[in-house]
């Protein structure tokens, strides 16, 4: 049985975490937004017994699972991406909820006082809260996520454990995603960050990876997602 | 061996949530930071080998847990506040983080643009994203959980299954924060959300719960929480 993917059919967003796991584990999956244009999406949205309150939500049989840290924690021992143990995998799904607030702030950035509104109606906002994102955030984050790394007593080439799971390719995609919106900002704190810009790589050259990146389904990053590059905003 | 739950101490903040749990459950927990003022908090943040990037988080034995949701998801089965069945538990986590999307909404109408400075710095900014959150995103986020409740094959006392889980008692505490922090805005809401205010009552009256809420454990909402209340964000 195939999982099946939904969400919004022309961004990355927070779809693209889920994405990378099933494209990592070389797993049967279908991305029906972006064969239906999204209308089993909002269909599903508006009927299933467990209604999501956004996209993503990810359906196996007749389960239907949303928000991204839940969707993970729960395909993860299906896919092989996550380590045995209860106190390992919460100290895997906090990790991914750590990365999850940075992508909210980093959203944020464009968004800062009216969600529904566009970004042109809130630029001067915008540039207020890109400022301490650009100038404290992002170093905070990304700081943490290096500390992570050096203090894993299994070794630094993996957040958790010695063997790949899905938080290093949601801190590849986070890396990816302020390397993009913040070109200038990021690349000042990851000269300071040896062992993330390391798991960047390692997940990039991932066979599996590779290849998706390399492929169509890789939706470009672009000004209607999470990161978005407006050079205003970096600095 | 007890629980040890790590929070700022003067507040209710994110760390309530734990804190709800552990004593709807009645575990033997310590809340270290009230004896200390944040010594040993200070201290772990700094030197765990899993560091938390922020508080709340519990220590048992030599592991530390990090993210509400995150704790939540870990304690859950411990505490007897968690169904059986991983897809009953991914649904659990889902809408455990769909209340957090919540919370940090309702954190970001004062502050919207500046996470380091006081609200005082960034009083108009707050005024437009509070009118959003007031018109829009209250309704939003509650008429979600009113449906939840609503389709809950087992009935709608309850928001998994037909017993208490930790879901419950997160959403007793958003909707006691939105009634303290938007008075006007939250009882309009609520008016229409039947199943959500008795899921509310049901919560505060059950034995443990009443006793705590009674109890100096309980700290009094206040405006250095996340729910606070500023008459002229509310209308």
């Amino acid at each position: 049985m195939a999982y099946e993917l939904y969400y919004w059919p022309t961004i990355q967003g927070r779809g693209e975490f889920v994405r990378l796991a099933l494209e990592a584990a070389g797993a049967d999956y279908v991305d029906v937004s972006r064969q239906d244009d999204g209308k089993a999406m909002m269909r599903l949205m508006k009927d299933a017994a467990t209604p999501p309150f956004a996209p993503p939500f990810v359906r196996l049989g007749d389960r239907t699972v949303g928000q991204v840290a839940a969707i993970l924690a729960w395909l993860g021992p299906q896919l092989g991406l996550s380590p045995n143990g209860d106190s390992d995998r919460a100290w895997l799904n906090q990790i991914q909820l750590t990365l999850a607030d940075l992508v909210a702030e980093a959203h944020d950035t464009h968004h800062p006082v009216d969600l529904m509104a566009y970004y042109d109606d809130q630029k001067p906002e915008a540039a207020r809260r890109a400022e301490g994102f650009r100038k404290d955030r992002i170093a905070k984050f990304l700081g943490w996520a290096e500390q992570v790394l050096d203090r894993n007593p299994q070794g630094s080439d993996w957040m958790v454990g010695d063997r790949l799971t899905y938080a290093d390719l949601s801190l590849f995609q986070v890396v990816e995603g302020l390397t993009y919106a913040f070109p200038k900002a990021s690349t000042r704190v990851l000269k300071t960050t040896p062992h993330v810009v390391a798991v960047r790589d390692r997940v990039a050259a991932l066979p599996r990876l590779a290849a998706y990146l390399a492929s169509p389904r890789r939706i470009p990053f672009n000004e209607d997602g999470i990161f978005r590059r407006y050079p205003e905003l970096d600095g």
